[in-house]
């Protein structure tokens, strides 16, 4: 009597949610000095201070009705210029204001935009490994999942294997570089190959195939990598961004939309997504942390303790036996898992208060994954409690 | 190649936007004291001094990371213990905390809650005049929409049209009291006729037929009116809330969806709003207005002004000829238009500077909305404007 599918969401337990409340329970027992949490994805470092006295001073000093009230639908209008002219200083990405839409998270960018996209029939392919929730979003449109295998060499894309999903059907692609789960930033190479082959494919269907951009990591890279700007590279490109990751603002739900001009060759993108985004009532995304976003855009939080976690962890993993492809961005790391149940491994490593995620969620068994957004502390701490886990498969 | 019902959404103008920006270039030519703007909804009195108080001290005084870190899914803990105990202390709701789910604004709340209880075939019933989003929302879930005509002598329901529009396939009926755009608050006697009415079909029927109280307005009531707490009526009743009126928030965009126990006879319907709101990538509303809002859930704005504006303009157009309802709530007056078509009524108030809404827009023709959240000066200078459009039709 109820939607099926709404209540199988609403009441299926997130693997994640479950270990960091386990792992709560657990530091109450033992000591949260010796529970090695690396389940949750949330930014540990604090927003950059101008953030905060940005948030201040709009609140001290501009009239409340103006700064709490209804944006356009859209976003604000000065709010998109300055989005704008942040993208064309750092991208060249010739984006004017009116080819943004301003909404609640990265989460509200991808639906708005997936539902503006999917006619029936449609399909969306994804690779693996993936945030588990892509295949929530596309098939709340009515559209289906297509599910490209994974590369565990290095994570970038394995051609042989898309080229074979691809079909008529294939609405969009949906790309999530810098990778969670397992940090890969595609490569140059890698996304101008994957534009050559969507383009092939595109002509030869006689119908823009979309990649959908997720990337709320973008500015969460590594030295020694970097993360193309995908527009430049394919031009039927939609941007789906957050500010929850770069500005450490996951609570406040600020992201945006960005459709390239000729995106699609005319067809109408910028309105479907808006379209769509109506019809499940995101318009108007919160405005005070609009203003706040635009005026910060340009900055990231101090990301300088994700790098020496990441260093500390991918040696030490590293060191006692785990295989793991250096990550080039987010921070997440994502090593082979020691037996081939990735389940099984991670119930053993909770044995020993290690709290780690299995990689069979994000479509892609044999792995795990660790959020290294923690205190530097603890990854100190556990580096020899990987230790101990590893003896148990010598 | 889009999804068409996007585009036309994302397409489609807005009527009160586009009076709102034909005002503003209005404004431009003949002066702002010149132009007498009724178009738009957006509260005009500022929020609570406590509300600007809490931000500040929250962003000063809190963890950064906390305060702005993804809370659960539902809406923090906390936050949800304090509106729980609002609601107690209001309305003895009997309300819990996981009886709640905290959502970007009303219409996040509308759309989880409708997307939620849709089954293949379902029909929502409204009730004409009524906000046309209604419209939007219900049809995003592949519903149907059955209007119920207005009774247009006191804009309470017309229970024999209701009578012969409920069926089989009626899963919810959505009510908005105080309504948008009539002003009417439904009587305690109303309610209670539409409980025994929806509790006898549901009984024939075999399956219960929700009650979506959409009540954002509900602290927005006048001396004389009471807004009866609908769940102390009816048990199978989902409440959606905003705080956009009560606290002049509209921009921040933060509601809730109040399950009471009961709801449904033991259906699963909070997992299915949150299953619903998952879905479309609702989850985790805005962390530092989550705790805003929860600290200053008793207070309303004051809203005096309203109250002043309500009586001069009622009084001066019942003056000059008008038939008008008396609003019990809300910032909106629904006046008889002086001829039949009303849109061809606002075109001659328009040509005077006077921006009344055309009511066919709510399904309410021969109707004009008047929003009057604007500062009473602009009611006094208008009122001479009123008189001058009647002389037109004597």
């Amino acid at each position: 009597m109820l939607s099926e599918s709404s209540v199988r969401l609403g009441t299926a337990r997130s693997v994640i949610r479950e270990l960091f409340e386990y792992g709560k329970t657990r530091a109450a027992e033992v000591g949260a000095e010796n529970v090695f949490d690396f389940s949750l994805g949330n930014p540990s470092v604090e927003p950059p201070a101008e953030v905060t006295e940005t948030a201040l001073r709009l609140l001290r000093e501009s009239d409340p009705v103006a700064i709490h009230g209804y944006t356009s639908a859209q976003g604000d209008a000065a709010v998109r210029e300055k989005l704008a002219a942040s993208l064309n200083r750092r991208f060249a990405a010739n984006c004017g204001p009116d080819d943004l839409y301003v909404c609640t998270g990265a989460a509200g960018a991808l639906c708005g935009t997936l539902h503006g996209l999917a006619c029936p029939g449609d399909e969306f392919v994804v690779f693996a490994p993936f945030f588990p929730e892509y295949r929530v979003f596309i098939e709340k449109t009515g559209a289906a999942v297509r599910v490209v295998p994974p590369q565990p060499a290095d994570f970038q894309i394995d051609f042989d294997a898309l080229a074979s999903v691809l079909s008529p059907r294939t609405k969009g692609v949906l790309v999530n570089s810098p990778n969670n789960p397992s940090g890969a930033v595609y490569s140059r190479e890698t996304l101008t190959r994957l534009a050559a082959l969507l383009s092939e494919r595109a002509a030869a269907y006689g119908h823009p195939i979309y990649l959908i951009s997720d990337e709320p990591y973008r500015e969460v890279v590594y030295d020694g990598f970097a993360a193309p700007w995908i527009p430049s590279l394919y031009r039927d490109t939609v941007v789906c961004y957050s500010f929850s990751k770069s500005l450490s603002l996951p609570g406040e739900r600020l992201g945006y939309v960005f459709v390239p001009k000729g995106c699609g060759g005319g067809e109408p993108v910028l309105a479907a997504v808006a379209g769509a985004s109506r019809a499940m009532g995101y318009v108007s995304a919160p405005s005070l942390f609009q203003r706040v976003c635009a005026e910060c855009c340009d900055l990231t939080a101090d990301l300088s303790v994700y790098a020496a976690n990441r260093r500390l962890l991918l040696d030490g993993l590293r060191a006692c036996g785990f295989t793991c492809v250096e990550p080039g961005g987010t921070f997440y790391l994502f090593p082979q898992t020691l037996e081939p149940d990735d389940r099984a491994f991670c119930e053993a490593a909770k044995r020993l208060d290690l709290l780690l995620v299995p990689g069979s969620g994000f479509g892609c068994p044999g792995h795990a994954r660790l959020s290294y957004c923690v205190p530097t502390a603890r990854v100190e701490r556990a580096l020899p409690v990987f230790e101990k886990l590893a003896r148990l498969y010598r």
